[in-house]
């Protein structure tokens, strides 16, 4: 006896039944719309080689914010502190045996070591989305639509949420006209990266370009064109934002993100872009790709502060209860009930049987506790008679009927 | 540009589309197997504190088979080896809000660094079943029940497969009469444990008791008891035991496991028992607590075996080609087929749109190649007449109609 403690790591969750249930639920939404779009479903070990990262992740991220050892057989090791570089290695390798144009999605769990803070843990679950093949933009356009069918399908309307788009040439432009060398260039892009969350951003934006940055900024033709093709398929909250700046530097051309409107919550929900690039660090022919990525925190966090979120439903349909006073026939009662209870899963009722030694009016409160509509008692009256009384535990109804049509009665009264 | 390697870290897979739809199809048994009897779905964090291994599991999975490390503030982390520390925690946090009886699972991922040979990877997921709060057989039968279920479920009979029964106690009662002390007992345990992998057992057995081995040993009443519960549902493939021993000390009464009776391909599939002194770690009040586990790598494996793993069906319902010859209208020709697609989503059919500039034959021949049932072109002639032609790969039949009567059409073939 050691005295334990039974808190999880630091910056991690547990998930409880009624926690898990909101997190089932927000992965089934990803996978029916990726789905519905034909997107592929893989994955990959969170176990990757620490060199992955080495090539193409910022620095900050390897030296100081990921999980990295080494292994007992001396292989440095890093738990996956994203999909991307993971998705490149599986598509380098096989790449010449891929039907291209691929579209894939993962629902991976990622780590990164830093300072457990709202919305930001150590380790969180996160959508990657990707389409491979495609250089037009039609690419760009779907990839957006994807995010905007996730967002509608988790009950946001249009109000809710605002599509922002830029392309990387428009900065890049930005950068040749302001004539900055390497390291202002990098200075810039982080200011422009952290403007919302700054007070002083014109301070040092001034300080870095030698002037007030003020500059108009016109939507070029890939941009046009792209807010276009939304428009088309029904998305109007489409915002061109020149100074949209996405934190990893594997973007080439279009980048979006969905920022969430509310001012209490405005922050990033979805990001992503085109890397027709992602392949270079294997040496590797290119493929054009667009892809995005979308956190399980954030978007929980989301649809909590607007009352979105699902209530957990009830374990089962039914709740078969067994009651008697005699030791004897209990046996006889459990093996009744089982053997109804697997005539009803064969018919496709999800049944508990409530084997405790509770009294028969706990069972019935236990079971209505949990949501589960009906209940059924098995005493030795049951037994003899081979009748049973349905209750529905919500209208406290309660109907006799053969044990034979239970099956038919619960599927029409819950579908 | 540093040629990067393209493997995965060694002993762990990586899952492109045809492995992860296997995987994804194995996960759904279990989930649905495990929803039919109420069980309720939980997770956690691979990341846990080291301590929490140093108690219970045996010695040596802490110091040479788990993934540890010390994290940048100095904590100790482990990769957990497996689920059932995670679970005792986690209900020992919750101990009295907990409505028990309760029936929980989880289909983890865990590690062991271990060399990786068939069947035994660094990185596997495991369904883990728990009932909590039931002290009577009714738990254990239940147990059995949902292993034997989800056997049949993935199309194996009761020939493919056996369950083994044994009671703890009665190994106890073997010990006791052979009057071992503490180390003998220990190695005799091993030697059980191992006796099927090994060729020398009735020597090492000799040796270590001073005589031949070879009691006969009689059912208890728990095991004849257990027999007649599962014999009344239907389940026949039930023997006695004996030198059943399952490799953690934390079993307590009834252990079980079911063996895959094809003989090049004899062993375990599932284990599992009863462990009512779970939370003792925790040195928290006991609770009666029945468990199973399962692997994907050995169920994945005796299924491949039998031919028994599904075939990968196709990502989408339908292909929607599109084919022009003049750039111009191309664009338009995209945002029709894109405005198509959307309506068919919302009446629940999968479409990819192939944006591709392959050609009209090789669009088509790559959705039959992945086994999409539909394919519908759309050039300058349908954009105009506002009609289309659908063609079903298989039989290369083709229907003309309006675009509005797709969906169904589509729905009444698929269903």
């Amino acid at each position: 006896m050691n005295n334990l403690g039974t808190s999880s790591y630091k910056g991690v969750r547990d998930f409880y039944p009624d926690d898990m249930f909101v997190q089932d639920y927000i992965m089934s939404v990803w996978h029916n719309v990726l789905q519905s779009y034909g997107y592929e479903h893989y994955s990959a070990s969170i176990l990757e080689p620490t060199e992955l990262y080495e090539g193409k992740t910022s620095d900050e991220i390897v030296s100081e914010q990921t999980y990295s050892f080494t292994d007992r057989g001396g292989r440095r090791v890093t738990l996956r502190p994203e999909m991307t570089p993971t998705v490149a290695r599986m598509i380098a390798q096989k790449r010449r045996e891929l039907p291209f144009p691929i579209r894939w999605y993962s629902i991976p769990n990622v780590f990164r070591y830093e300072r457990p803070q709202k919305g930001r843990l150590r380790e969180h679950w996160q959508l990657n989305v990707d389409f491979f093949g495609v250089s037009n933009l039609n690419a760009e356009s779907e990839a957006i639509q994807i995010a905007y069918d996730i967002m509608k399908k988790f009950g946001l309307t249009e109000s809710d949420f605002v599509v922002k788009i830029n392309d990387r040439n428009i900065l890049n432009e930005i950068i040749a006209e302001l004539d900055l060398n390497e390291a202002q260039t990098k200075e810039f892009k982080i200011l422009l990266d952290k403007k919302n969350k700054m007070d002083n951003f014109n301070e040092k934006m001034e300080q870095l370009i030698g002037r007030p940055f003020n500059e108009t900024i016109a939507p070029n033709k890939t941009i046009t064109r792209l807010t276009e093709k939304l428009n088309a398929v029904g998305i109007k909250n489409v915002v061109f934002d020149p100074l949209l700046i996405r934190g990893f530097d594997y973007y080439t051309g279009v980048v979006f993100e969905i920022f969430d409107t509310d001012p209490e919550n405005s922050r990033s929900l979805f990001g992503g872009g085109r890397y027709d690039n992602l392949l270079d660090i294997f040496d590797a022919e290119r493929v054009p790709a667009v892809g995005f990525g979308m956190g399980d925190v954030t978007i929980r966090e989301a649809l909590a502060a607007r009352n979105l979120l699902p209530k957990p439903f009830a374990p089962a349909h039914l709740s078969i209860c067994t009651v008697t006073n005699s030791s004897a026939s209990l046996e006889d009662i459990s093996e009744y009930a089982n053997k109804m209870a697997k005539n009803l899963r064969q018919s496709g009722v999800d049944v508990v049987v409530d084997y405790s030694d509770k009294k028969i009016g706990d069972k019935i409160k236990k079971a209505a506790k949990t949501g589960t509509p009906f209940a059924v008692c098995i005493g030795d009256q049951e037994l003899e008679d081979k009748t049973i009384e349905v209750k529905e535990l919500e209208s406290k109804q309660t109907s006799k009927m053969n044990p034979d049509d239970l099956a038919s009665f619960i599927k029409s009264k819950v579908n």
